[in-house]
């Protein structure tokens, strides 16, 4: 029993917190629902007429840019802007930043502009950021870029630098999970490469973590790290109970539920990861 | 069995409307799926260039401010006219009145300016409305604004009396649902708690009880009654289904699944309301 | 064994492109994670500063009106000039076609201005496009339109008229489903008519179809022909996994999963489909 996880995992129960998102309308449904499997609250709200009222009434930003258009950038900045102000965690997710110069000029932008407190994506996405350019196939991360564990202590030590250079947390995901604050840098193993066979999964966790950041603000980094633990394993838990005939579908829909009936317990046993 | 109920689920059934739907992106896919389950069929237009058109072809107009924008807006007023003018029941779901200035000031601007046959809210938002302000909690009810049995009687008195006021239907869902057009009012039983931990069971009911008026133009306060039963039975009975290690997003499956597998004997048997 | 399906399912399956979706918000998750499952990956982005480049990156593009508006009908013109340019296959999915002037005037004009490789829609949306002109019941399919198995001959000849006509494939959807690129014409058995009581198996076509297409190039025809035959036999598939007390949402999710295992195996076993 890892008391670590359990303490994280407990605190979202306990504090419930309210998340505004402003996310991408692939995936919002399944976000809305992973936030409420949780223990947390989602509050949906996009128009720059009532974004910084909003997120002043929540706990939590998290910003997704899958969809982006002209207009909600401006409310991503105009929220992202508030949060930071008043103290509530603020995570990016890029999504697809190197797949067009306007992802790429708008992640830049935000992260210019407000003081998030995290930022969530795979190694294309993270590795735009960190280049200010660079190439993306779509918005699944390249597979010549998935962090393979023979390399891990390397890519830690990118992560690291990265975070400490930037001055926020950075979560990137894929076959191993890697997070750092610029000082420590966790590895998380939990997970299975079925999950990129459904979308959404990706946005799920970044507002997972934005929740988790929310109930535990004293202890950041083992809140982003408990996130990738708990989606992880969510990820394991819907594997284990997929029937002959199941697909993707029921993956997803099985992956938001088990989101739903885990504990600090669960999480505290199911997560696997080390500090590197 | 109540003849009552299972007339209003049957005339759904029979006369098949289709439900323009100006909603929000979050539980979009689920409102076309609850409306197809009940028989009626769903249409989803929100641009100013074409609402009046695609309502005119509608049999009844649902409108929901969950992801309000300015230009929405605009196309929920033009809608809403055009469908109260042709005779149609036009439905205002206020999701997260009271949350900011915005969603509040847009939900008295459509009050105003809209005949609306019905309005449907948590306690939080039709106080919002009844004020002309209040607060929320995101949107979500507040948990102390819910509808105790205790003081049913006082509450009935609330809702008739402000559905007297505004001279349409006022539907206020929570622990016990209550439902008024002013003159009578109903308190609706059916339904289980964890319909909460579910985005967009509210939206769903919001598009049925659309649908359901349309079907029975003469009998509006009994079938938004009905709707009120149907979509907590479908509650109940989804919940009855529920294996170990289902979750949230297996529960909004299955009800959806119960409301298509409803009939009027069904519902004509389940529905648990009276008259305040 | 169908020898051609199962060559034009396992092209999808190996060479997995990359398709670009510009479609309704109604139904977007279930293309998405339709796609996915067929082994084919979505990107969806629909503002106008980013569709060419998105669309140079992809392996086709897929232009849904469902939730037409007046910004995204730029991006789709935009989007389809470049792709078609690029020899992208594009595919044009007129969803409500008839329904207003707004729609019919988008789906002809995007018609005259983009060199589509195909459109797919149901009798009521093709006649519109055929004429130019015409009465649709919301976005559904009217009754009266279904294509019947007597005049099957007529309807296939009509449809190769049309396709001929306008240069390019023309699907269209409905109990028996026809195809034809102005000098051949198939005609599709599988499916299920319980399909019309879910929301998106429409759009999830199209954007399989566009999918099939883009990873089989050198036989557009079958292409499309093997992308009807899949979706009309996952609905088979899965209605014969439905169990008491399912419905069309667990329906839904049943079919997608169904894409998910089907192999070019069991594509080329299923397919029920001849030249007219």
């Amino acid at each position: 029993m890892d008391e670590t996880m359990k303490t994280m995992m407990d605190g979202v129960r306990e504090r419930k917190p309210l998340i505004h998102c402003i996310t991408n309308y692939v995936t919002v449904n399944d976000v809305a629902n992973a936030l409420l499997a949780s223990g947390a609250s989602p509050v949906m709200s996009d128009d720059e007429g009532e974004v910084e009222e909003i997120t002043a009434i929540s706990a939590g930003l998290d910003v997704n840019i899958g969809t982006l258009n002209s207009r909600t950038v401006i409310s991503m900045l105009k929220a992202g802007k508030k949060a930071a102000a008043m103290g509530h965690p603020v995570l990016l997710d890029p999504v697809g930043a190197g797949a067009s110069r306007m992802r790429t000029d708008a992640a830049m932008k935000l992260l210019r502009e407000v003081r998030f407190t995290a930022v969530r994506g795979n190694v294309s996405e993270i590795k735009t950021l960190s280049a200010g350019s660079g190439t993306t196939r779509g918005v699944d991360a390249d597979a010549a870029d998935a962090v393979k564990q023979d390399d891990l202590a390397s890519a830690a030590g990118s992560v690291k630098g990265l975070a400490a250079r930037l001055g926020l947390i950075v979560a990137v995901t894929g076959a191993v999970d890697l997070v750092s604050d610029g000082e420590r840098c966790f590895a998380v193993f939990n997970g299975r490469p079925e999950m990129s066979g459904i979308t959404g999964t990706g946005c799920q966790l970044s507002a997972l973590m934005t929740a988790f950041l929310a109930a535990n603000p004293e202890r950041k980094l083992e809140a982003a790290a408990a996130s990738l633990c708990a989606m992880g394993l969510a990820g394991e838990i819907a594997w284990g109970r997929m029937q002959p005939g199941d697909g993707n579908s029921t993956y997803r829909n099985r992956i938001i539920d088990a989101i739903s009936n885990m504990t600090g317990e669960t999480l505290g046993a199911g997560a696997r990861y080390r500090e590197m």
